[in-house]
């Protein structure tokens, strides 16, 4: 089975793929979007990481034929009531920049005190198997036939610098709970174990193997 | 009585003033921070317009021994989970940049869908009476003695583009609800008629009036 990670960010690519990989699904080929014919890209309009994740797989397995997986990510910031949220990785009003998304946001907390610099990381992994339809929604449990979305949440604060140069977006100023790092200054293989996008990608991995037959 | 209006917004105090002025105050002195001795200015750390607005006029009534109002004031946009809110006048990561903080919030908002663009300007207004107390927190009702919080909100939808020069911050992009003119093509006494400062401003004059006996 063809199994299309459905992403156009290049450093989620190479997560996704290390993720995937990792996760020992033999008889799985995992493509990337430039092992297949290009395609429009919509943009992500949903109010939740859910909608956005669905909707991207959903656009990449119809164009393609091929099941898709399809992510969005962000970080949720307790004293911005959950913002940047679904708007990370265009905080700063465009696509494509995450030092001045960082900065930005590190400016906009400047009279943050400390103990309201909680955050989150959440990424929505969704499986879209095609021709499993375009209106359809998730149940209450996140799934329909064909369907999958499932939820990685990783809590930690926020500093009020960059450190470290792994990872990307948000990293450097993410410190994970019970950790004194940030999550750039981790190692690749440490973050993919603890961040939300390793927990919601391994969630997914039980469904990709079920296509299978396995 | 002598009357302090507490802000360093050149733009707010000129509307603060007139709102409070056409309330007819008789017997009230209105004062601004130009016509009394400096006093340092504390970053505003709160979580909430009432607690930032309760901070400023007691840090006025405290330095200066007359009665102090301050507002504190945003726009609290629905596809934000409310945000800009108390970050309003920041929100590009610094102050003082009325331009680079609507422009950012357009780009932020440039994929977000008519029908997700609500919006609401909000103000607390506080009156604080010299030596009522630093720690004081409001009751329920907003109120502790010597210390009144009152609010005002003006719902509407906000533009794609900038359109008008009445106002300031993000009235040029604010259609208030039953208008189709943004705030920023409303004349100064239309938008008072409206406002979120103009409502809350006008409930505070009941109190203002009882300090003075009357």
């Amino acid at each position: 089975m063809k199994l299309l990670l459905a992403t156009r960010n290049a450093s989620k690519l190479v997560e996704l793929r290390r993720i995937m990989e990792g996760a020992g699904l033999d008889g799985v080929e995992v493509l990337g979007l430039a092992d297949v014919p290009e395609f429009p890209e919509a943009p992500e309009t949903g109010a939740t990481f859910a909608e956005n994740a669905l909707a991207k797989a959903r656009d990449a397995a119809n164009a393609t034929g091929l099941t898709a997986v399809a992510d969005d990510s962000g970080l949720t910031t307790d004293a911005l009531n959950g913002m940047p949220g679904v708007l990370s990785a265009r905080w700063c009003g465009h696509h494509g920049d995450d030092v001045a998304n960082l900065n930005l946001l590190l400016g906009q907390l400047a009279d943050v005190p400390d103990e309201r610099r909680g955050a989150a990381f959440v990424c929505a992994a969704a499986l879209v198997v095609p021709g499993s339809g375009d209106a359809a929604a998730p149940d209450a449990d996140g799934t329909v036939p064909g369907q999958t979305v499932v939820h990685g949440t990783w809590r930690g604060t926020l500093l009020r610098a960059p450190r470290g140069t792994n990872g990307f977006g948000y990293d450097p100023i993410f410190v994970p709970d019970g950790e004194t790092r940030s999550s750039a200054e981790l190692a690749a293989e440490e973050k993919d174990a603890l961040s939300h996008r390793g927990t919601a990608l391994r969630a997914l991995v039980p469904h990709v193997l079920a296509l299978t037959g396995r």
